[in-house]
């Protein structure tokens, strides 16, 4: 896992406790202890994997007597049909864990193949899919990283790590300028600032006092283009707000940099996943 | 809130963790520490309210000097354009608590949105429209309540609190008479026993086994027309697996008690919320 | 260990926090840090074990080095005098968790004895002994887990899994036949109603509602009697109030399902074990 | 209260995270949301009041809209059928707080309650009546509290704040003498130092090591009464070990400074309190 | 303040709970419950403030009964003898807080106090003074806060929000050009790519690379001197290692931007400050 | 490890939490996922060590398959230039945890080589150097323990384990004899009693009232040497306030049985340690 295994636990012990606050009430009345079993995990459909490991890891937090083969790895296309991995071990846990371990890879291969989707939709120009911070509670960083599978870029983790000056900060700060210099005086030196910029005059202003990103916030796409024309690689583009698939292509050929996409985080749609039991054991 | 308080408080202080984890890097050194101001939450679609009193607790948890005007409540249609509730108190915290806040309702309210729809695709039938255990980790409680709100029922909890037998459950047992049996032997009396079953074989069997529900699981509306004639009212049947918006209607004729959707808490559209601040203030 | 692992190593930590804040001030200074030991837990009564698992988790959470020997399990008879354990490992390591150990196991085993008795007072009628809510803060799994080891049944977990109408919640519905509607309407298909009764009128009104579980409080055996032909088999019937050790056999043959008793788990006498340090190693 | 705020809190959370993980199934579908009530904690037996903040602060953690009356403190007297506190706030709040505070408050009076009476039972001696590590899995400082409110004494709270030297540690150390030296070497100033003895010989031992406490293990009271004689006010006494309400006045007319009893903490019977609601309200 | 408080009070309370497991053994049994008292905090040496909401903090988690007034704010000059704040509240508990208060006021008015003495050591340089991850486990929030108070600013809140390049991640992508694009492909646009050199080759290398900040590191003044003229503004310039406060001043005259000193946070020296209680209250 | 592991665990793992919160933006995107590696822990300074094991858990905690050699253990004296372990494992997870690692044994070495230095000035006379309750937030066992491994002792733990009576209580209780006494009568028999003096005729007054330990505070040496002998041996003696390197010697030779030193733990200076990476591998 390249997510750092302490946050993982975390998420997975909070979803374990949800859904086995005492015994299972059909499991641990009829399973013999000492049985075991091994089941392949099948995709049900075409898409792109994500959040194996941590899969898996639900098994080894149940208990350390699970093994695994992986025969895919985070990333990877999957096509309907195809095992990509196995697990064997104890099988009252093995039937104890499933459901904890669909939910979770299934959010995150979901979230990973629509990003790729994305991300297929903008070959061929320079612009790169990111997410944003419209998250669910406690799986930011998962999420995020499922991003990172699909193709797509992470945008700040928080609103510690990068400065995006929005109308009510530039309000406060009496203009653009004024804000960006305020805040460049105060911020460490590894935070970039962001600029949210609704037309092209903002966006002069933002050049010019020296943002590290402009963010062109609902513009057409003409718009956009005589934005990127204006800053001419003086700071970073991104496009953002009301982009659909449909809108998608267009906005990329504009020249931005960056298309961020909050749907991919805020509205998944779970990748079909099965853990099936092999009979024949 | 009828969500237990330290329930609630608990996600979200995991979600402002992750998002501010230190300064906001905009708005600590930009806006004055004394600064107020006051925002509409606002829909920017037609759907069904669902977690306002959980986006407000945000501003709660930022400061006690927050105060609020709700004109909805959970449940309740949302119409596009519409204001249901007002914030005001510090304004620094309420661009901090802004994400939060909206990451929280919308998921919630896009959560009762769909059920609400499915609830009214099989209007005129006596079927329910219950949820599963398909939800996101930390989340489960906040979703099976938005799917009440939504006008769904919820189906159980947890492993603990249902006794749900399953193939590999009733193979170990040996069949489905002898499972029933070994689990009713064992299980608290408020415990009910589900049996899942494929066809009308298996119906039979549960049914003359005492199951108090029967899940119909990937059968043609066909089969479970027959299987609810052949139950007879002498358990709960429940219709389960590859139910589409388009199918369901067909499924909720048969005849059946409970449909259950595990799309609702698994594949969440975001619905649209906006909070904006009053500009005059 | 059925009880899930991770609820269980909570509980245990939780023990050790309190017992070890810091060194421990009298093995850390006396002890070779390399020093073995081995010890045998010993019953020092007549009674049934329950908590072996627990207790012996205990050392693997202290360090992984701890080997064990079983030579009993849960629900076991115990023998006054019999050994029914081994624990091998880290002599210093071995004396900081026998307190913690023994606490534990001390306690479940105390609840398992105790419910074993009951249970053997009622035998040859139906009637059954069930625990209730009035467990211990945090302990509530442990403890409906060892009444279950003692031959018990659990009552509902929580508030959430039954839904138990008491005479406030009936006065707010405006009687038996209304609440149990109002309930039914809203709870999920897998949720029992039981209704607490006083007296014959209201067991009839509960049984014409029909609620699924009617608690007979604090009746007479001979209202019991009555209330159990009324109900002829329509609702699970439970026994509930003031039960002692002395009246308990002729509770169960007035012919009711379920007899809850509190001081299963409120009232709990420790069941004397020992950790004997084997000296001649 | 006089126990420290975060830790009851966190307590009593952990103890309404186990009741109540979702909605309560009868009070949330049943009372209006608007609802208020007041009720009174009730003594349905004589005893000793402890945990009265405690049972009080669950409701607060519910909602701060809860008011009190109280007419009675930790340590006092109650009498059977005394009213000694009120509670008045949101009626749907008060049935589900219910059960958590009543939980609380009748195992802490059942500690003072037991307590008092042994207390009672050494009158005129000069022995206290103490506790010991023997406590339950996250109440032992609300345990150890309630025994002062009882009229004993504490024991050490943990393996930190007091030297306890057992036969392994003296065995590993070399002798009596050697143990209580070397533990004097390396502990800080503020920590006593206890000698467990089983003998007179290990009695002169101790006393002439300068053991701060000399524990007389399972002796006979005459072998407790010579102990005290040899031992002549250089260290204090405790008598531990298999004492009984039967023993416990035989045992404190030895002269002993501290008896000792485990089951005050490992084998608590519940105090019988109940909270009524007003009905005419 | 400005530091979110959910962070500050999850450091607080683990403070009081390290100092206050159960009882305070003197103030329980000596102090009236209901006394109240005022004391004010008084500053025992020249220096900067740093800390105060978070010390104030610490009286309102025991009691919401506390009430406050402050003369001076975070990052402004003390002066030995000054009384910069005053609390008044229930004498109890301002005794059990004291201690805890002072603790974490001391540490970080200690940390703004040198921070300021660097900073001015610099004056009339454009250098700015910063700090580094080398901070105390469950600190690091606050002490960068502290830095900040001081006059100085934050380098990285962590490993994730810039992407440092030591020479093991350099060789392992085969140089300083491969490394950076590689990471460049890879991580957010919000994420800045910093280098570690150690001499003037990699310094050009780092800056054609385009690497947005290069520390030039345990280089001599004169070769941090030809390392700024060759960079020529192309990148930020960090200068780190073996900077002391004599060395200060000759590193920020050769025209650096940033000079991190680890110091800073690892090698605190607590600032003097008391809390004086008002004797004629 | 001396410390119990649950205690350390949960200090590294806020501090993994504060650093990783997210991937490494360097290592996880330039490492290859199987690079192994070994490193030294290199003293750059002479000193003592202290925290080894507590360093080596970070590399446990981030993965099983680390292994270690030690060449020295804590309390050891470390020379410049020594290699006293080395660690062997994942690459990318040792880059990841370097930091960490170096935090914690720096800091807690810095601990033990400040007090062996002041225990070695003291040499020749009666008097321990021991510690305050002047330690950071959610360090203070750790603090603790290093003063042992130089050589220190420890004071009081916290608030419960000792009843030091200062002014306030004293006032409160109308003197130190009544507040001796009021404490007696109510703390357990293994807590001992200190009293805080500011003069000769408080001293009497301590010592007649059966004071265990007696606090000079703030006192000439003169002062001292006569509350030395007046105390003549009845209870020990403590030294505080204002010692510095230069008034130590000179404090201990009044025959003072404690010194205790705040700045052992509140003005720490963390002793130079790096973590080399082996480059042949």
């Amino acid at each position: 896992m390249m997510l750092p295994e302490f946050y993982v636990d975390q998420v997975i012990q909070t979803a374990l406790r949800e859904d086995l606050p005492y015994l299972d009430a059909a499991t641990d009345w009829l399973l013999p202890p000492g049985a075991t079993g091994r089941a392949n995990f099948l995709a049900k459909d075409d898409g792109v994997l994500c959040g194996l490991g941590e899969a898996l890891r639900v098994f080894t937090l149940l208990s350390s007597d699970f093994t695994f083969e992986t025969f895919k790895q985070d990333g990877d296309a999957l096509q309907k049909g195809e095992v990509f991995a196995t697990v064997a071990g104890p099988l009252p846990l093995l039937l104890k864990g499933e459901r904890t371990a669909l939910n979770l890879i299934q959010h995150l291969s979901g979230i990973a193949t629509a990003t790729r989707r994305l991300v297929s939709l903008t070959a061929g120009t320079k612009a790169v899919i990111a997410d944003t911070r419209k998250t669910l509670p406690g799986l930011r960083a998962m999420q995020k990283y499922a991003v990172t599978c699909g193709g797509g870029k992470n945008h700040r983790l928080n609103l510690s790590d990068c400065a995006m000056l929005k109308d009510n900060h530039i309000d406060a700060a009496g203009g653009i300028s004024a804000a960006v210099a305020a805040v460049r005086q105060k911020v460490g030196h590894t935070v970039k600032i962001e600029v949210e910029t609704r037309n092209l005059t903002e966006v002069a202003e933002a050049v010019e006092a020296g943002a590290d990103i402009i963010m062109l916030d609902n513009m057409t796409c003409d718009e956009m283009r005589r934005a990127v024309e204006l800053i001419a690689g003086r700071a970073l583009t991104e496009a953002s707000g009301g982009i659909t698939e449909e809108t998608l292509r267009a906005v990329a050929q504009t020249g931005v940099d960056i298309i961020s996409v909050g749907a991919l985080t805020h509205s998944v749609r779970a990748f079909d996943i099965s853990l099936k039991l092999q009979k024949d054991q």
